[in-house]
């Protein structure tokens, strides 16, 4: 598809205190938009002012990653939560990374609930609906990055706010549009050929496609890439590369929401 | 001085969790603006959204109180921080209350420092300069509320903030218009009545009135007041009371600051 | 029954840094044996001294009181967490109140889940067998306080611990021995009259009495008595004063276990 | 110095939930006795446990290395905290890792304090008092791991706890025998052969030997090796490697100690 807009995202900035994860500035070299570790996971303001600074001279787009707060768990451990507590959690930690944000002049445009919390959030809808209504309070031009054919994403819709629907370039998908579970074997899509090849089918066909092939209509707008490993780095360079060749066109995620 | 406009403030929303702290309610039934702790030295999400909605309901005013990253110490401890860090602890906290006020279509419009770190301002001026040039960086519009007399508030008006001075109800001052700390047996001044006199004797004067009676001229916007026990509260009200039988007209910070 | 040995036990030390909760002092004067936050819920270093240097001036035995790492939460919200995570976290906790108790020259003797881990533990034997397991490998003299008729007593005698059955003065008990939800009208047991009175029918029946009148045998050995209000204090001193009437007489729990 | 024993210390198990630090496999193969973070500084539940677990298939003795309560920091930035709350700080941490260890049938064996507050406790005695007086009510069989010619090591032997003195592989010293601050260009020690050589050199003349070439005599029990980096690694190696070669005998601490 010639000249098709799209977008590549990653969660960065996942580091705390002394610790980092990840090679931050490689993958900003490849992304176009980065979800931000807010403090809830990850992220002290140091880490975070550092990621901003980092993405902002890269030109790549700037969005919360809300998370339980568990840095000991790393946002991976669902919680019980009211759904007060919920828009709390987002409102904290959006706010305080537009905060950070703007030590640098920068802004937050999107929003991307992360680990367990998205998880959740994309099969149950009172969860969803919770948290777009917090994320609109706070700013009602703030673009929501959902999974395509989520709960999470609907939710958003019917909120009114800006979305865009992400795939996973590293993951296999659900006749029902979910994600395989880590613990099945056939979870990951292993190699740069094939998330390349995976991520460039779905783009192609405009939908999900199901480890059974089976197809779920979406209009994808940006693709994520994870830079945990060494490896992960190449697959995302990779897929930047093929896709440019393929004359993909890459934008951040306001110029995907506008488009 | 009839119709002379005057501002209460009052620190509050410093309970976490399931523990509370001071009759929040009652004060804000007395103050104009309320400053918040924002998860330095308290507040959690919960706690900071019901301050503000309370805050919201009575024409309160809402400012952000950060503080050091210390609940056990409740921000009373000095941390050694570097000038990143320190811009980064406000710029996080300011704008997580910034979020969690939007819940409530509410607005941040002050900024007070909390504790040590509030006193390590006074009299440290590059501590100082670094907290006006995170707040500056937020919104150059956000109040600093700062002690008269204090090298604070000089930082505030060289970084152009809007600036309120402050004194407060129940403290004596040195000479030099530091309070005299609390380890001395004069440190606080008891009772409701001493209370009122110590105020309006100071701003009557238009000065700071230490205890030898030195004087330091003030442009005094601002009475703090405390509410951590029933007899606070009481005192708090007495000086309302009494000072609008003499004519003072309460404000919220905006006001004074516009005034 | 005359002479009977009988244990009162509550939870205190239920603050945080600047934070209180209860009349700790008032209750130590009528319990036998304390169940000590040690930071999982609440809990600071000095918070845990202080109270296990009031219960051991007052004869009260010690125990720690784990919890989900929650402070916001108060432990009260479920987390997912792996059995190593929850051996972690008992040991993690224990120890430390351990560790705090020999600053007073005192020991814990006794082992009692906070929250939304005990009420898990009740009900899921693998959870039970977990903690029991934990409790084990710390010092397997521990005496473990669990509820009667509960998965967590069961869990425990099969581990070979000390166990001592507790009821609870204020809570009704549904046919299947676990307690009457909060959320229902009849959960909580009003007045001191009514709690004494729903105590001694159980002591009495050596069984705890449901809503229904279904009796569920147990050996108890404690009764759980609440402090958060000025009127649970009331209370439990009524259910004191009435049962040492009675000629019930008050141990601390390790002389119930060895009894 | 044939048949000299020596022991290799180092700090491990300074990771946090996702986040790790160094290569601590590598370290427990090289050195004798493990400094395990206690969560101050750094160190959950699960770390610790792994990190003791890992240590005791080696036969490296357990020491706990308790620290500023700040995560954020690393407990690298100073805390104005009071004696008790210096004693809660190290009961709590010493009395958690004793806990975890207990999960694996281990023991702790020593304490060495970490960072800032190691570094306020050998040149301030009163600091350093308090610490002792914590460590020897938690067990006055525990050694007190210090650095020679520090105000520490004083204090853990008027205290009449048992000690060894410990120096720096890659530290250079000033004439009273302090650490030349990190801030001096002359501060580190580089290489493996110059780390060597420096150590060898102090061991040889039983003495701590300064820049300028000041010897301050000291009884050295051990050696802090330091892990952080690939390249500290192999600095560890090589001296594990050529101090053996020269006839050194490596121990852990508590055969040190009864040496």
């Amino acid at each position: 598809m010639p000249n098709a807009p799209i977008n590549l995202n990653a969660d960065l900035g996942e580091g705390f205190g002394p610790w980092t994860m990840g090679d931050d500035e490689a993958m900003l070299d490849i992304v176009n938009s980065a979800n931000i570790a807010c403090g809830g996971h990850a992220g002290d303001p140091e880490t975070m002012r550092r990621t901003v600074r980092l993405a902002k001279a890269r030109g790549v787009s700037i969005g919360a990653h809300p998370s339980y707060p568990d840095l000991q768990g790393f946002g991976r451990r669902a919680m019980a939560l009211t759904p007060a507590e919920l828009e709390g959690l987002i409102a904290f930690q959006v706010g305080a990374l537009a905060g950070i944000a703007s030590l640098e002049t920068a802004r937050v445009t999107h929003v991307k609930p992360h680990g367990a919390l998205n998880n959740l959030a994309c099969i149950d809808r009172g969860v969803a609906d919770t948290l777009c209504r917090a994320i609109r309070a706070i700013d009602r031009n703030l673009i929501l990055l959902a999974p395509a054919a989520s709960q999470l994403l609907d939710a958003g819709r019917a909120a009114g706010l800006p979305v865009v629907e992400e795939i996973f370039a590293d993951r296999a998908y659900l006749p029902d549009g979910q994600l395989v579970p880590r613990a099945r074997p056939d979870a990951m899509i292993h190699g740069a050929e094939a998330c390349l090849e995976h991520t460039l089918s779905m783009l192609e066909a405009g939908a999900l496609i199901a480890v059974d092939g089976t197809r779920i209509a979406a209009s994808i707008g940006s693709i994520c890439v994870h830079g945990d490993s060494p490896g992960a780095v190449g697959i995302a360079r990779h897929l930047r590369q093929e896709l440019g060749t393929r004359g993909y066109r890459f934008l951040e995620l306001p110029k995907i929401s506008a488009g």
